[in-house]
Formats: structure tokens, C-alpha cells, sequence
């Protein structure tokens, strides 16, 4: 099945380029709200579930018995801009683990926030395993290592108790079973694995409602919902999407992206989960299509609105800042 | 029309997203030698076109008068990471016609080589319009104007001759006409006008070929394909698809990038044009597809077919280095 034009790029008068994608929105018991393209259309969730990833973290206590702020617990569900602050925090999660940055298995980067990067070549610094998108999750990861009394080594292979342990959440969460035909590497090394576009919806739908989950899952949710809105910062970084729509929707939007157009978001107050993909694993597509589907379900106030729109139709710009077209839902988005 | 698949994105054994694009294949004669999906999708060429924009220059004689070497003719086609190298020749164009930076109308960015910003930071440096990835062709513009005894100042608007003279060229060489209602601006604020495919291939058949232009254009065309083919380097930089393709290809294929998707080629001993832009606007798979266009229609030994092999399927690897998943040709290329 063909997936419909979700986003397309204008410059001038023209379409430039446009992205396809699908798109499902599933209530808190399951049922389908809106779908639009292939409804089982299998995707790898990639950076999408870090926060179904940090359940287990905060649903055994662990977090508590190390005293994890919540400002710790939102850079655990990151993908961050390896900016300064980012760093300290990680740091900081691993220290109370009484662990180091030498615990890191996520590989090392330069900062994805170029700004971040500049800074950080201007001191004459070198990217660590801090700088990764991902060590936030990764601190995390080890911190539930050591609170199970593992040791960490090896804690990104999927023979490891640390991932067949989140695995049991994500299948819990999904639905869907985490099998070995299905898995994948990540950029940070753990496993991800390709499940319906449904299964991840339900997911985000139960992780915003609660519904259909233990009660102990469903404060650990709650608790890491409360504390990514309370720090929008902590889950991306300067100028990001995520930390944009959290500043303007805190509690009432959960939303993450993943690599390859993946992005995911729980409505509380309605109690639904969305999920959709590009299929070209366009991110700024991605992007556009959330803040649309977010403007269509989400009854806004002007300054919410004001600044979700933003995000909803992109003006681009070029090098002297002249205007030069946007991105903006296509007719499949316009006429939800 | 749908597009067909031409570029499969792969993470472990599951394709993770996909890309569709068009192709046209045009011999020196204007005949079709291969198409796939809309052969009359219009498209904004960008920066493909970048070396017939150059043509004006040459073939006017005001690139001999100002004594302009093969490199910096390399550079005035170029979209290039803004390394030292490509800002040194930048400014030895400007001061050939005794100018210098502050004429660039092309606005300042960061260079688009990453290792070139971050030496820029730690050096304390800022971006200036040398950097820009379009200094070279403005450089060119500038001298264009200055050899015209016209003022340079303007030179990016469409109503200067400039644009004016350069606007002519690519009307003759595309047969397309270059009208305001296919205007966009581009990135470095010149125009830039939408075309169908097949016109952008046809006016690379012509540009490898000499046939059916002006002598004086057939001969500006062959030295510019010569400089470039002397000058991988300047045509993009370090770790480029352009730079390595012309470095392993030489004087048998010109290859050009284009912003949002879009790659052209000439294939002199053949005559051939090419042309292809990616529905999404995915450089990635633009070159992927390139690269296997080159393959199938060219001969090649055992070192070129290695060189260009590795272009048409590359290894994506995480931060580890671990290999995840790989980038490749999808079922219509792949049954060419």
C-alpha cells in the first residue's frame, strides 16, 4: 500500500520536494482513532520509546534509591544536543551510581547541537561518550544496572539482564514481541525492533493514560511524563522540536522523536498515543506532521497555538535570510 | 504519476525507510535512453547546474583574460565544505578581478564540512561568505560582471546581467524557458528555475557532448569538464561523493550535486546526460542512485568499479563502529 503525501516542501510558488508517510492514533483502550497509510506498516521505533525505555528505572525504585531528580529522569528519555548542561547531567546520574563516563557504551560523538560543537572545538575539547545523543538513556541504563546488582559491562547487548529487562516493558507497553528476526542495532549500540505503527501508538496511548497497566507502570509514567514537562530543555536542547513543543504544551503533550522519521506523543487528556513514520525517515517532515496532528487534536489557547503553528509550517530561510519557500502539511494532514 | 522506489534504506534484515525518485537518461541527439517515473517532473536543478552557470565565463574569454586557472574554474562549480583550500582559491578568484569578500552577495555560513567548522572554532574564527559552499560560483559571478564593465553589486538579482547572461546559457543548454513563474530563490540567493527532468538531462548530454551548441560553447564546456576532472577536491571536499567519484572517473563522467535530491552527470564517450531528484529531497539517496546509474552504463575496471561500488551501497555504521545496516539500490534500479 502506497503511504499519502503527509508534508511537502515548498520554494517560490512550487512543491520542491515531498515526504510520504503513516500515521496512526490509537485511545487509551486500543481503539483506532485515525490512521491514515499502512497501519501495520513496521518501523523501527529507534529514540522514539527512551521514555518506555527509563520505565523500568523508575517503576523499580531505582531511581529513588539513588536519588534521581527529575531533572535526570527527562535527560534519560533524551536525545539531546550534547550541550553543557546536558553533560553535567549525565555525569551526574552516573555519579550516583557511584559509575564514570568510562561505563558509557553508547560510543562517542561530536555534539549534534553545532553550536555545542563549536564551543567544544573552541576549548581545544574532544567529544566524549557524555556528547552522545544518548547518554542520558545510557546513564540510566546503568544506574538500573547497578541498583539490580549487575554489573554493567556489556549492558547494550541484548543478552544482557539490563535490555532483556526493558525489552519485557517495551513488549508489555507495545504489544508486540521483541523477537530477534525483528531486531535491529541502534546508533548507540542497544537493540531496537520493528514493530506495527499501531503497537507503538497503544504504547504511547497507555503511557499517557494508564490505562491497561499496572498501577505501579502507571505512576512510573506519570512520574517521567511530569518530569520531561517540568525540564523541556533536558529532552532535546536549544532550538529542538521536542523541547520547543514542551515548553508551549508541558503536561499536556508528550512527544519524542526517533532517528529516521519516526515520531511518537501521548495525549493524557484524551488518552491517546500517536505514532507515524516518513517513509523516507525524513526528521523535519516528521516534525511538521506532529505539530499538525497536535494542533488537530489538542484544543489550544492563542499562545499555545501561536507557538505550535510555528512548528506546524516552517518558513525557510536562506543564508542572507531572505524567505525562499516552507514546509507544510500536505492535503492527507489538511484534511484530517 | 508515483514515483518509483529507487533507494532502500536497510537496519539489520528490514528495509528501515525508502526513497523515490525519477531518472532520465538523454543521449547527445536528445533521445531517451532510459526513464523511470515522471519524465516531465519539474524540478529546481540547484546547484547541479552549477557548471553551466560557470559557461558565461569561460566561453566569453573573461576567465583567460583574468588569467583564471583550472582550479579556480573547479571552484566556480563548486559546492564546496568550505575548507581552507576552497576559501584560498575563493579569494584568488575575487582578487583576479580586483575584488575581494565583501562583494559576495551569497551570505556567511558555517563551513558544511564539519572537521572544517570545527577548525574554524578553535581557531577563534568566524564564517564569512568565502565559506559559504557557493563562494567559488559567486566569486565567478563577480568576475563575470567585472569582464562585463558591469558593477558587481546586485549580481545575484535576476534583472542584472549577471543573472541575466547566465539565465540565457541555461535557456539554451535546457531548452527550458526560465520564466518568473518557475522562479525560486536558492540558497545563496541567485535564481533558480524549475525545469523538467528530461530538460536537465538533455542540456548535460550536451555539455558532455558538444553537440548541437556553438563552438565556443562545446569548447567552454570541455574545459570546464577538464578543470574539474584535473580538480576533485574543489568540486566538493573531503569525504564528498563528487570529489571521490571524479577522482576515481576522471574525464569519463562530470557529476554534480543538487540540493533537495537532485544529481546530474555527463557521460562524454557516450554522449549521455543524466538527471534524477529524490520525491523527498534525501542527498543520501541521490548519490546511492547516481552512483548506480554510473555502474550500469559505464565499463569500468577493476579499481573504478571498487571506487564507485563503494559509493552505490554504503555501510552505515554506528558510533561504535559496529555495522547496522546499509544503503542501496532498490528493485528499479537494481533491474536496469
Amino acid at each position: 500500500m502506497d503511504n499519502p503525501f503527509l508534508v511537502e516542501v515548498k520554494r517560490g510558488g512550487l512543491v520542491e520536494s515531498r515526504h510520504r508517510g503513516a500515521l496512526v492514533v490509537i485511545d487509551a483502550d486500543g481503539g483506532s482513532v485515525l490512521s491514515l497509510g499502512a497501519l501495520e506498516y513496521r518501523v523501527f521505533p529507534r529514540s522514539a520509546v527512551k521514555a518506555l525505555q527509563t520505565m523500568p528505572l523508575v517503576e523499580s525504585g531505582i531511581a529513588d534509591k539513588f536519588g534521581l531528580t527529575d531533572e535526570e529522569i527527562a535527560l534519560a528519555c533524551a536525545s539531546h544536543m550534547g550541550e553543557p548542561e546536558h553533560v553535567a547531567v549525565a555525569s551526574s546520574i552516573l555519579a550516583k551510581a557511584g559509575q564514570d563516563a568510562g561505563c558509557l557504551e553508547c560510543g562517542a560523538h561530536w555534539p549534534l547541537g553545532e553550536a555545542a560543537t563549536r564551543g567544544l572545538a573552541a576549548k581545544g575539547g574532544q567529544p566524549s561518550a557524555l556528547h552522545n545523543n544518548c547518554s542520558g538513556k545510557h546513564a540510566g541504563f546503568i544506574c538500573l544496572a547497578c541498583g539490580l546488582d549487575e554489573d554493567p559491562k556489556g549492558y547494550v547487548k541484548a543478552g544482557h539482564r539490563v535490555q532483556q529487562t526493558v525489552r519485557g516493558t517495551l513488549e508489555e507497553m507495545t504489544g508486540a514481541s521483541h523477537t530477534s528476526d525483528v531486531m535491529g542495532i541502534d546508533g548507540c549500540s542497544i537493540p531496537t525492533y520493528a514493530m506495527p505503527l499501531s503497537a507503538l501508538a497503544f504504547a504511547f496511548a497507555k503511557f499517557g493514560s494508564g490505562h491497561g497497566i499496572s498501577g505501579s507502570a502507571k505512576a512510573a509514567a506519570e512520574r517521567i511524563r511530569r518530569a520531561v514537562a517540568a525540564n523541556p530543555f533536558m529532552i532535546a536542547g536549544t532550538g529542538r522540536f521536542d523541547t520547543k513543543a514542551t515548553e508551549v504544551l508541558r503536561e499536556r503533550a508528550f512527544v519524542k522523536v526517533g532517528a529516521e522519521g519516526v515520531y511518537c506523543a501521548a495525549l493524557p487528556e484524551l488518552g491517546y498515543g500517536i505514532a507515524l513514520k516518513i517513509d523516507d525517515g525524513a526528521g523535519r517532515a516528521a516534525e511538521v506532521a506532529m505539530a499538525n496532528v497536535l494542533l488537530h487534536f489538542l484544543d489550544m489557547g492563542d499562545t499555545e497555538k501561536a507557538g505550535i503553528e510555528a512548528l506546524a509550517r516552517p518558513v525557510l530561510k536562506n543564508w542572507n535570510g531572505i524567505e525562499v519557500g516552507s514546509i507544510r502539511a500536505a492535503e492527507a494532514l489538511v484534511s484530517l
